[in-house]
Order: C-alpha cells, then structure tokens, then sequence
C-alpha cells in the first residue's frame, strides 16, 4: 500500500519521544467477572482477543522502518501484526489489591513501544482481588488523542450486560456518523487550526502572548502571580509511578452545591489541598499558589448554537492558603474569570488558542521550554465525562476507569479525572524520581475532601439552615497506587 | 565520591547499547518451595531482599548522569536506592506453566534498562505450578561478564537446606581468595590482553585473520568451508524470544560415550539437528552447513600446569548432512581439528587470540559488521559447567538455571547450556521478529536427542555389543517456551 503522510500534530509526538520522555498514553480499565465466570474465563478472553485479527483504523498502522523514522515519519499498514506481542496475559502477585496492580500499571507505563510496529498494546490482568481483573490498554499520543482514545474504549464496551459478542476494541469500525462528527473534534479543529496558523514555532509563540495577555488582564494590580517553580517542573527520567482513587460522583458534586462551585473546582481544591500537604512533608512547597493548566469546555460569546467549545486554562491552586474554604473560594474565583475572559473572544479565537494550546511543541514550550526554565504552570488537571449509564464487555461490567497520562520535562505530574456511572476517578501519572511516595498524593485527595465536607456541614449548621449533609456512604472508593 | 573511568571493555557494552540491541544479560534460576513454606514465603523474602541495602560492587555502581553517559561513561557510587525498583515482585497467569513463564521472560528481556540508575533487578516470580518460583536476574553487561555472573550467583546461596540466612545476591562480598583468582579470570586476561595489543579495533583486525588462517589451514583442498547467510544473522529488532529445555545429564554423557564423542559434541549436535529441522520449516536452511562460535577450555602446547586457557573456537554444524549420525560424526572431527590447531599455539598466542575475540566490538566484527556483510559464524553456542550438588537459597532448592544472553546484529540466536546438580539446560535466547515458534527449537533439540539415542542403541545392537542401553528415564525433563 502507499505510504501517508504522519500529520504535524502525530508527527510533534514522534518527535518528543526520547528514552526519557515516552509519548506514550494508556487507559485503565477495572471490571467485575460475571457471576458465572468459570476458572478459564480470562484465558479464553485472551486466545480469542489474539484471535480477532480484524483491525479499525489506527490499529494496523505503522511507521515505515528507517533510520529516521521519529524524524519524518510515514504511516503504512501492517496486515500480519504478531497478537502474542499485542495482546499480553499479565497476574499481580498476592495479595492482588490495589497496591499491586499500581505497582504493575507503573512498570508497563515505564516501558517504551516498540516503534517497529502498530503502537498500542492491550493487557489482560488476572489476580486482581474481589473477583475483579484489569485492562491496560497502551497506545501513543500519535495515533490518537485522549478524547479519541476514551470514544474508542467506550465504542468497545456494551451497555447490555448479556452482550457477549462485543468486538475486540480494534475491530470495533466507528460507526458512520461518528466519523462526520470526528471532523469537529477538538482534535480535527486542532489539526486544521494548526495548518492555519503555520509552523508549530509560530503557534507556540502566538499561544504564549495569548496566556500571558490572559494572566496579565486578569486583574495586573491584584493579582500578577508568577507561577512558582517547583519540584514538578524539572527534567523527568524514564521510570513512572501510576496512583488512583475512586469517589462516588454524588458526594462531590453535594460539595460542589453547599460550596456554590462548580465540579470542576471541587476536583481542583481536592488536587490542590493534596498537593500542599504532599509538597510540604517534602520541604518543597513553593511560597507562591502553584498554577493548574486545565482543559475547560465554555461557550464562546457568539457562539449561537448549543455546542461548546473544549479550551484551556490556567488556574491558581492557591497552594499557598491553609484554610480550605478559602483556598476554594480562590480556586473557584480564579477558574470564573478565566472562563468569562475567554467567553468574551469570538469563537474562531477561543478555536486558535485552543489548537495552539493541545498541539504537543505549545505544550512543551507552555511547560516551560522543557523544564529548564520557569513554568507557565505547574501541574496538568483535566476532568473528562464519560457515560453515566454502566458499560459492560463480554458480561464483565466496567466498574471504573482510570487515564494513565504521560508527563513531560517540565510537567512531571498529570492529573487526570474521569466520570462513570456515579463515580469519579483520579490517576496520578508521574515521573518516579521527582515523586517519591505518590500514592500519599492519592490518599491525601481524600483527606482534602473530607476537610471540605466538615467545612461545609459546619458552615450549613452554623449558618441555621435546616438541610442538613445526608451521610453519603461510597458504596466503594478504592485508591490503587504503586508507593 | 570521586569518578571513576568505565574500564575499556566494559565501555564497549555501552557504546553498543541501542533500542534495537540492549546489551543486558539475565539468568532464570527455578527454585522449589521449601515444605514448610506458608502462602506469605515469597512476599516476605521480597520484603527482606528490599531491606538488604548492603551493596557489594558493583551492585551500586551507577553512569554519571550527562547526556553522553554511553559515548564518554564514568562509574559513581548511589548509597540511596530505590529497592522497590531494583527488587520487582512479579506474578504469572493460569496454568502457570513453562509457557506462561517463557512469554514474561521474553517481555522481560525486551524492557530496556534504566541508566540512571545502577544496572541491575532482580525479579522474584510467583505464581510457578507444581510448587515452583523464580528469578530472573538482569544486569548490564558492562558490569558483569557472563562467568563473573554465574559466580556471583553460586556465592548467594548454599549447599545447605536449612541455612535461612543467605545474604542478598548483591550484599554478598566475595570471599578474598576469589578476588585473587578474579585477577586470573577470563575476563581480566581479556582486560590485559586487550590492553596489550592495543587498540579495540586492531584487535578485531588481528582476529580476522586469526580466524580465517585457522580456517584455510584447516585442510584446504577438502573444507574450504565459508560460512552462510542465513535469516540468523541480519539485523536485529527491539524484541525478544527466549525458550529452555532440561535433559538429565547422564543421558548426554552416555550418548557421548557410546558415540564416542566430547559432551560438547553432543551438544552441538542437538542444536545442528533443531536449527536444521527448524529453519527447514522455515524454508530457510541454506545449502552449505552453518557454523557455530563456541567458547572451549583447552590445553595449550607450552602449558605445563593444570590450568586450561578458556578460548574460542568455530565449529561446523553440519545442517547440509541429512544422517544424523554422519551429521555428529562431521562436527565432532570439525571441533576436534579446531582444538587441535588450537593447541598447537604457544599459551599466549591463545591468550591474545581469546581476549581478542571475547572483546565485545570484535564479537561485532566477527558478527559479521552489524548484520551487514556476510558472517564469521552463524550462532553463538556456549557450554558453562556449573556446580554439581544441589544449591539452595533460604530452603528453596535450585531447580535449574537458565543463560539468558544478549542478541546482537547479525546474531539473531544465541544458545547457552548450564550443568548443574545432574542436569544439563538450554536457554535459547533470540530476537522475536527474526525467530518466529521459537519454541520449536527447544523441542527439536529433543527430537535430536531421541534420534541420535536410537541410532547408537542400533548401531550397539548389531555390532553384536552385549551392552544395551538403560532406559535413561528423565527425572525432570521440562521445555520453557515463549512461542
């Protein structure tokens, strides 16, 4: 077959990757055995996953094999791909908990792809306790994009937990209508936004006087915060660490109403309530707020239909406030001017900023030119809906999934949240060095949430309001994390 | 602590290091549970060898961290590890079998090293069937020479059952006599012997023509044999397979006597007879017979003491020769000539001519130039005798012990058998993509073995011999096997 051209956006992540620095991203997905599971259930999953040899774009594509192949890449396709390489049968050891498999999922996201073939591996994962297993499905940033990545996972699943014939997740062709509207994804308005602009060195440098104009018109006499360098914001080795932990949906988004906050604060008062705590048992919590580069959805001034656009901002964390109401109350203020800035730009800028935003080199120099020079913000949150409705593959149901990012130099640290059928997860992915101990950073969310919670419920009794915060009991919150 | 320089030798490891060809080396060792065992025996034993942060050298020797840490290394010392890294707990699916075990090795021997750190990890791997667990140990090979190795890992255990408290591998120093001895090892000969005859590349020159006058002088007119191209020695991919096979030694040794042949002969012809069986099926086996590079100990001419010289000698496989018996018969004669013309040279001629060929670039130029032109020799075949009583390390009896060596361009394959306490095992370690069932090797060689067991029990029959054969029924006799 003809060779094809790798687009600039795909071919900016072939051109970070380094030893260091894989490019890499992978989904975690948990789910429950069904209840008539027999001992080879996972076995026979596997030999039949190896077996589905059928593949949806992107899944047979590969770079054509020369020496420079990360510098001009090609694309070609592989009709011969070996499934033993592709679809691996992993096991934690005893005790199978949580720590272990944070533990694994570390190692397999620590590992480079083989750039040889098709990027993207699926794990299976026994022993996991409490009847349940694992995928860890691992793909790199250039053949897909996050928001893509989780279409695609969910396309792979059913919401019928009697459905047995759900296709392997790269047999599964997007349906028809899903390719029309792919062409207004984020990711296809990047691309064509990017071609507009010009060179990728032009976007950076347009995109850095666009965050900073942002920052210096947010209120220069009160607030001209410098983000803080930090220990996330160094030069990152090869070696990752990979936490998570899971809340029932409900008790945060009953914060988010005692607090007059959005969702999207709540989870940023909880990584920012971490993050000090964290960051001051080291000795190396900064004096100013860290900052936050977030991944919004807002609605542009003359935008007149009811879509919405995806954006990017920055956020103060307010890490340097003790009292969490407070530090919230900043948090959340921060976010709204940012939104209402931004809601006053037409909507082809709000589209050129973003595509200059989530195209990799402005991210790169957004970080900080690689972590050798100050940082335009410290750490990377995002929050993606998913479905609320359960989702099922071949009658095991999906009990949660979790984003496992890469990070960069400069960016040792990826947040990244997702919600699911009444839960919301966090994964923590970052660069072992810098992180020592992580999955305190994991447990610490909660602590943080629970300060806010007796905040809250102190301030509605208090306040003489009769509502009182029915006791919300998770039904099951977990924290997986490797130390 | 001050820097130290990366000796000669070591440094070519690095030099050769690359995504496509890791330079790392590895044994699995199979230990049996002790008895008494609970269910908590190896994440115990995980926990205490993370605790064991005594470091013998080099286990805490690291690169100094610069950009050109391979091109121009320096050694430092880290006394701050991070055992979770070094000391990995690893688990394996259902049946737990050879398979299964075979399929992590491969990807464990795939994952590239992290040299930011000391080169070493040590796995420990539960989840084994009938009672079992293993090792897999990895280090670079610039910190450690194959023999250096397998010493290291006999002084970290013992030949006593009940001793519970042997050191980690890496906290046990060597005993002094064994320092003094080091200095008498292959190894530090090659290092001097390198450093004599000067530079590396003079060195693989000088082999060259070693090699092609021990060739041309071997009988002209009758074996000017040149060595084949085959699909064993092109260019390398990133991936790996490895296989093993376990044969009862005394089988070994009685076919030999009865075919009145050396062990290693015998060994040799196990793997002519798979390589030929295999690369048959493969459509690949050339006309001319493939040769082997083979480490031998032998006597020199002038060498009045007991000690033998360690050098290395190219044999002829005789894969062009259908009759097994005629096939053995030509490489036993083909390794006895060698040995022959080997011995006939002045003990330091040997020297020069081992350490020579045991220099890392020259093992290259042998190779063939990367793969590129055609090869010296086709696979690399070694034989190290190891103890011959039962090892044991805190109550698990070692059960067997398994090379697992490094691929290079133009050596696809390398195999690497280990005696010890009355077994004899292969590991066939190769590149994935070169080598597809590569299982079938390891199987073949014992179809080899059956065949050429009933040739010689024939031949003994009706040359009237009173003597039959004992049935030699294999205690254990197991085939390891990614496929």
């Amino acid at each position: 077959m003809p060779y094809e051209r790798v687009s600039l956006s795909d071919a900016s992540w072939l051109l970070m990757e380094s030893r260091e620095r894989p490019m890499h991203v992978a989904t975690l997905l948990i789910y429950s055995l069904p209840d008539n599971a027999g001992d080879d259930y996972l076995g026979n999953l596997v030999r039949d996953l190896r077996g589905s040899t059928e593949f949806a774009d992107p899944f047979n594509r590969r770079l054509v094999d020369n020496s420079l192949r990360l510098m001009t890449p090609m694309w070609t396709r592989d009709y011969d791909l070996d499934m033993e390489f592709h679809v691996r049968h992993q096991a934690l050891p005893q005790p199978g908990g949580e720590r272990e498999l944070g533990m694994l999922i570390s190692r397999l996201h620590s590992n480079p792809m083989d750039f040889s073939r098709p990027l993207w591996e699926y794990h299976v994962i026994e022993g996991l306790d409490d009847n349940r297993w694992a995928v860890y499905f691992k793909m790199h940033h250039s053949m897909v994009d996050g928001i893509a990545g989780i279409r695609m996972l969910q396309r792979s699943m059913s919401a019928d937990p009697e459905e047995t014939g759900t296709p392997a997740l790269w047999s599964a062709h997007p349906p028809v209508e899903e390719h029309a509207r792919a062409s207004h994804s984020p990711l296809a308005l990047l691309r064509t936004a990017a071609h507009t602009v010009g060179s990728v060195v032009g976007v950076g440098r347009g995109l850095l006087s666009i965050v900073r104009a942002a920052r210096d018109r947010d209120d220069p006499a009160k607030l001209p915060f410098q983000t803080p360098v930090s220990i996330l914001n160094h030069r990152i080795h090869s070696q990752r660490r990979f936490a998570t932990q899971q809340y029932e949906f409900e008790r945060i988004r009953k914060l988010s109403k005692q607090a007059g906050c959005t969702v999207n604060d709540i989870i940023l008062a909880l990584c920012s309530g971490a993050l000090r705590r964290f960051l001051k048992e080291l000795g190396a919590l900064p004096g100013r707020a860290l900052t936050a580069g977030i991944p919004v959805s807002l609605r542009a001034k003359d935008d007149e239909g009811a879509g919405s656009a995806v954006s990017f901002i920055i956020a103060d964390l307010a890490t340097n406030i003790a009292d969490p109401q407070r530090r919230l109350k900043s948090i959340s203020s921060s976010t709204r001017r940012a939104k209402a800035l931004m809601s006053d730009m037409p909507r082809d800028t709000i589209e050129r900023y973003t595509a200059a935003v989530m195209t990799p080199y402005s991210l790169q120099m957004l970080a900080g030119l690689e972590g050798r020079t100050r940082p335009v913000f410290n750490v990377t949150i995002s929050n993606v809906p998913g479905p609320t409705e359960p989702l099922y593959f071949r009658g095991s149901r999906l009990e949660a999934m979790y984003p496992v990012s890469a990070v960069t130099h400069g960016q040792a640290l990826n947040i990244t949240c997702y919600s699911y059928a009444g839960t919301l997860t966090f994964g923590f992915a970052g660069c072992r060095d810098t992180l020592p101990h992580m999955q305190r950073l994991a447990v610490y969310t909660g602590e943080a949430l629970e300060e806010l919670e007796q905040v809250f419920s102190r301030a509605n009794k208090s306040g003489g309001k009769a509502k009182t915060l029915s006791a919300v009991v998770p039904k099951r919150e977990r924290s997986t994390a490797s130390s």
